[in-house]
């Protein structure tokens, strides 16, 4: 682990803590992420493999070839490992949305580079963790934050195609009704996907990306709900019925 | 139970079997099969409603207001009951599949009416079974049939997207990935959906296929697959390595 600290500079006196045998501080942290990092991803991997509540905390020690004390020092409880693969998977989506809100493109390439995203992160060894977290598996307060966490994504991507319906680059549809047909297509593919098949987690969300955007695209010489000042005759019941709390 | 039987005609010598306090064995069939359908629709919801670990015959006797011994008539098993509830919903999906081939329609609207019945299927009491089954909870056997029964759906999707590209009224696409995107939307629905929401589950699946046919339509000015002895150019990648086993 020393090798990550630079070499102190050739020819001249050192001062005393860079030759240290003790570590600096934001080197310990960091290397406490690192492996912090691995004892989650080691979980991902083996609940893939045999189920959650068939592995234990032995299991996971032994991929990583630590004791079991030594995974006690990063998490407090298995429940906390299928937390923690969760929110892995799903920060990615999340820090999707963040950055496509800085991007000065039309809703639906926004949208589109968020589902890839999405997609690449149910392909990914979280995938599992990310679609079936919330059972009765967790903590009632861990299983509130699982539900916000999706109720958020969930209100970002309605919000991003209410945009495209209102900037025209998606045709007038049900945002409510659509936003759960795109993830429920997404979410899927951790039930079906296997990473030993021939396509990656990238090229599985490519696929996906580009049938719903053939979907989502406006078509020519329909209507859009683009033109200002227009009434939303097709705003559906269940859009209205339900307004998204977060605009 | 006896009032299923139709009255004697009246004013003349009725035949002895009529007056019999037996009653007739197609009558008891029936009435056999109606009770089992009962057995297996109260598990549905009974494992709907505290998942199926957490639900006991007792639990499903309790609801049909008969004992233990009762429900073991119908069926062997809690596992039984499971796979019953799948092949229930399934079949719906299945007679769908069976029905279209005699429809004189273009391929999308034979494949609309297939994916309207698998999300009535999926939004109706079955559903959570239909998309959990697989598990670790079925037998070898029954696991096996669960996969092969879902594997002859998802093919007669495969076969309807193809026929659609062919015929020109769905526009090019990979079959595989988008009867993926098609399934995956739709077995999400067991994941949100409850009975109490304001949509029928006939009102979600219409809601989807509106959604499905948006993306499925081929569009104005842009090729089709239904050009006869054309070179099938976007023939994709996944489409030619996993060939259907069923064409």
């Amino acid at each position: 682990m020393s090798n990550r600290r630079p070499s102190p500079p050739a020819g001249g006196k050192t001062p005393a803590p860079a030759t240290s045998p003790w570590r600096a501080s934001h080197e310990r942290q960091r290397d406490r992420e690192l492996k912090r990092d691995a004892v989650i991803r080691a979980a991902a991997l083996e609940f893939n493999r045999k189920g959650y509540h068939n592995t234990s905390l032995d299991d996971i020690a032994a991929r990583l070839e630590v004791t079991k004390p030594t995974v006690y020092y990063y998490v407090t409880s298995k429940e906390q490992l299928l937390f923690e693969c969760f929110v892995a998977g799903v920060e990615r989506i999340r820090s999707a949305c963040r950055e496509v809100r800085r991007l000065e493109l039309p809703a639906r390439e926004r949208l589109n580079a968020v589902l890839r995203q999405y997609g690449e992160a149910v392909a990914s060894e979280f995938g599992w963790c990310m679609v079936r977290a919330e059972q009765d598996d967790l903590s009632a307060s861990m299983s509130r934050h699982v539900k916000s966490l999706k109720s958020e994504i969930d209100q970002s991507i309605r919000r991003l195609i209410r945009e495209g319906v209102q900037d025209g680059s998606i045709h007038p549809c049900d945002p409510k009704m659509t936003a759960f047909a795109l993830a429920g297509a997404l979410n899927w593919i951790a039930h079906w996907y296997r990473e030993d098949q021939s396509m990656s987690g990238a090229q599985i969300a490519e696929a996906f990306v580009a049938i719903f955007d053939a979907g989502l695209r406006p078509r020519a010489g329909e209507p859009t709900g683009a033109a200002p000042r227009r009434r939303a005759r097709r705003r559906s019941h269940a859009d209205t019925e339900f307004p998204p709390k977060s605009s």
